[in-house]
């Protein structure tokens, strides 16, 4: 496998064998120790200090279902801490047909240089890159841009791409990536990691994996024994057999509606009263009956397709793909109870590569500040074209819920580490309260997704312990590449996860082995933050969240802070740990 | 001495004597002492868990000449550090009359009440104070507010009044304080403290002395012995009895131009080309000429009279004092060659109580960003209107000048700890580049002046301790309620101090002693940043001043980082050595 270097100050490229230490590092585990290792902590994350790291996952480009995540990573500009995001669609499958482990992207463009990285196949099938000329769709939105790319390199390219709050460097862009139709629809929405693109002069990273169609094996029969069970898995297990497939990810909508936890009105709320007008049967029955596609596949070879595409009355479509946090924070969140309104606001954010739980939350505080009516679309549509046209006002809500909340004077802000809240009130899912406030990587659900975990979701107890489960196995999914969906359906046979990773690498690794390394990356993260400046003090929810009761249970966050602490604290020691079990295992021998 | 605690939250009201381990604590030194005592380091700045603490010097409202002044203190919204700004005027003259040590301001007013803190003589002449109606004086201007308080409460009365800036908690807002003409023409400016006030409904601070005429003096004799040498070495020392006297801070300008450190256009050069239109000659004769007052004492008693009455071709005034920031940072930073100019903006801020260096440095990083040309004044006029009326183009500014370059995407922001920098380029005045990013109080050069200390100040060497040994004589003349600029005329005879703070209180402090305590302070003020999270990574000038040269000389701030450090770390490390050394002169008894 190779890292792929390209300086874009000095436009050198390298491409070279991966270094073996990072041989069972993928996806967010490699981003994450890349930053650790190369990024000064308390470097401009605007700046060329700052490095972009494109990692697939260890799995992707494999054909074993939902297995092509790509991680993004760097110093983020919202939070100022290590930032990964990652996305579905055909960038990390691509590069992985390649057998490109990571595209580390240095340096800056000269001033006025507007460029793409296009990474390909060399000379002996080898990966190669090249930076090229991005200056004809520098200002286009990223489906203006993504169409010219496909014409200039050719349709089968994936490609990811940065919208016109990118190329302005703020803090609530992230990047647009093609899915398996091509249409630039999938997201590394959070962190800023898009602003991160454009201060570089990166309009976009294409790859044209030429001639390659599959991925090698270094023990084929034990990654297809591996990949038949996790098949089988996903097809009988309830949730990606039938829910996901049937509803995505709107089937959250109900659910934590039910719990009182879904953002409502700037968060004043868990309980949205049109929510039925929202919800995955009112999203199924109107994509249905619009000839739209329910149940739709983001990447390659996935048998889950949470995915849809959501159309108009006359069919044509509005957005793909439209998702729960999307309808939490945009819609729910912002008073605003219809779907059309709902896809027309996605929609324009995907136009500008925007992180739409960012958004939705600004738009959420801003409606509060009293620049909007709750419940009016229009206007939240013209805040962010705002956005788009770079604004004053627009600037200041592309950097995001907590700034904007700050400088408008607004006291519930729904962020952490600069970072919006997903659409899980804290107070009512406590679960990923924990996981917003001590995840490294700022409030981020999918940091340590709780929901599914067997505990009371409004009680403070065991919040923590299903906190750090959680934060591991999605270190683990994002490492490996894997949907965090496909979750439910190995939890119980997680040695298939060792089966896929030993096939393909021929190594030995054991289930546990993934999670030490987990355990690694996790506190290696908090590490980075801490030497960026994000103490402890930081690992906190705001305080609102902790005082103000949620209609309309009433409650508050109510884990306390020594719990949040010994999530943080509690990396480095479990590290500790299972170093000192090696050793003695080692001894033992 | 009394220390007058009020709750606006409760509305309580306590009048109580000083603990004893305050004695020596005054002014800055008894702010910040209090606020790391109290103040939650991780509270909301603008929550009502915050303290407003006001606190005149160990020497104010002594006949000694230039010590009246007075310190408030808070936990900063826009540093989000502790935090002390002292003013001259007559606020810490009175409370002093009237015996008070401390007033603390808890808690805020309840939702809709605007108040006001009176203190006044109570029976037995002992001080007291009440929480009064301030509904009328909300939303006006410190002027027409100002003269509302004194047709309310009698001109007699000193007060310290916010503008609506402060009442919207905007954190460039400080708080603008009477002269010894009861005109509210002085100003605790840095750091957001009117913020503070605004969000607790506090309106005004009102000191009404009653009966008071002097204060009492434990050793009389001692104490006049001391001031007698104290006036003489003012009335004989060059910078006190003829260069302030003469031209007040607008000295500085030739003195800073020719050094290649005045503030222009946004910090872009240090050389402005029009400094002769804006020099203290120009300010003297402009005012000569007009009938206005070029030298002018804030507070009774001053001998040095730095100040000024800047008038209009009529005779008219337009601002007191204008001072040297305030022409560095609202005139040649903002490419503003024009007196008058300089003198409109600075009535501007003075209406609004907002800090004319904050101001300055907001509106250069807006000029470079494109909202308005250098050099245009009523643009300049326009956008601080902006501020008093709270559009949010106006919020975002007076959020200052780290914010709103943040959201403006300016790469040159002078700021550190989100707090501007004063009107000495660190690249040309590296002393004060040491002050700027190691003080607990963000950049300030009242934090420790180095352009007075024989440094080539051109060169990184020697200015660490150039600052060091400012920053603990500004917190020893802070605490003491003594001007800085006094700070000449005693430095050879330190021991005059000594005999001031003994004379009035009883005591036998020695010179050391006194420093002592300041190295102690200092040491809180950095241990209180550290828990509200503002680690060593804060104490860092921008990196736009290591690496862009300043015109004409093309010098950048090149102390090494670890000089920085050792500033932080050694003020502990300096009290453990007092300790240590105490601890042996006691054992030696």
């Amino acid at each position: 496998m190779t890292f792929i270097r390209v300086n874009l100050s000095t436009g050198t490229v390298k491409a070279q064998e991966a270094p073996t230490r990072y041989r069972l590092l993928g996806g967010r585990a490699l981003t994450s120790t890349l930053v650790f290792e190369e990024v000064d902590p308390t470097c401009d994350p605007l700046g060329p200090d700052n490095k972009l790291v494109v990692a697939p996952g260890l799995l992707s480009g494999g054909p074993a279902s939902s297995n092509h995540r790509v991680s993004f990573g760097a110093r983020s500009p919202l939070t100022g801490g290590i930032k990964e995001s990652n996305a579905g669609g055909t960038v990390g499958y691509q590069l992985s047909l390649l057998g490109v482990k990571a595209v580390v992207v240095e340096g800056a463009a000269p001033e006025g240089r507007r460029v793409a990285v296009r990474v390909f196949e060399g000379p002996g099938g080898r990966p190669a890159a090249e930076i090229a000329d991005a200056g004809a769709w520098w200002g286009k939105s990223t489906y203006e841009a993504g169409a010219l790319i496909h014409e200039a390199h050719g349709a089968h390219c994936a490609f990811a791409v940065i919208g016109t709050p990118g190329e302005m460097r703020l803090p609530a862009a992230g990047a647009m990536h093609t899915d398996k139709d091509g249409v630039p629809a999938r997201i590394t929405a959070r962190g800023g990691l898009g602003a991160v693109m454009g201060s570089k002069g990166l309009k976009a990273l294409i790859v044209d994996p030429g001639s390659r169609r599959r991925v090698d094996f270094a023990d084929r029969e034990r990654y297809h024994a591996g990949r038949k069970r996790y098949v089988s898995n996903l097809r009988t297990t309830p949730a990606t057999a039938e829910t996901y497939p049937r509803f995505g990810t709107a089937a959250m909508v109900d659910v934590v509606n039910n719990l009182g936890g879904l953002p409502t009105c700037n968060f004043a709320s868990g309980s949205f009263d049109r929510a039925e007008a929202i919800n995955a049967t009112a999203l199924r029955e109107t994509i249905l009956k619009r000839g739209g596609d329910p149940s739709h596949p983001c990447m390659p070879g996935c048998v889950i397709r949470s995915s849809n595409v959501y159309v108009d009355r006359c069919g044509n479509e509005i957005v793909r793909s439209l998702e729960y946090e999307t309808i939490g924070l945009c819609g729910s969140n912002l008073g605003i109870g219809d779907l059309d309104d709902i896809a027309r606001i996605n929609r324009l954010c995907n136009e500008g590569g925007l992180d739409t739980i960012e958004i939705g939350a600004t738009l959420g505080v801003a409606m509060e500040a009293g620049l909007a009516e709750f419940g009016d679309a229009e206007a939240a549509r013209r805040l962010i074209r705002e956005i788009l046209q770079g604004t004053v006002l627009g600037r200041l809500l592309g950097h995001g819920a907590a700034l904007t909340g700050r400088v408008l004077g607004v006291k519930r802000v729904p962020a952490v580490k600069g970072q919006a809240i997903s659409a899980y009130d804290p107070r009512a899912v406590k679960g990923l309260g924990v996981t917003y406030a001590t995840s490294a990587m700022g409030a981020d659900h999918t940091a340590g997704q709780t929901m599914r975990e067997a505990v009371e979701h409004h009680k403070p107890e065991g919040q923590r312990e299903a906190s750090v489960k959680m934060q591991q196995y999605c270190m683990v999914f994002d490492s490996l590449g894997l949907c965090v969906f496909a979750h439910n359906a190995v939890k119980d046979n997680l040695e298939i996860l060792a089966d896929l990773v030993n096939g393909r690498l021929g190594t030995s690794v054991t289930v546990e082995d993934l999670f030490r390394q987990a355990r690694e990356v996790l506190a290696r993260e908090v590490e980075f933050n801490r030497r960026a400046g994000l103490t402890e003090v930081y690992d906190r929810l705001p305080r609102v969240f902790r005082e103000e009761p949620l209609p309309p249970h009433g409650l508050v966050f109510d884990v306390p802070d020594d719990e949040l602490d010994q999530v943080t604290k509690g990396w480095a020691a479990l590290v500790k740990r299972d170093r000192a079990g090696a050793g003695a295992r080692g001894a033992g021998k």
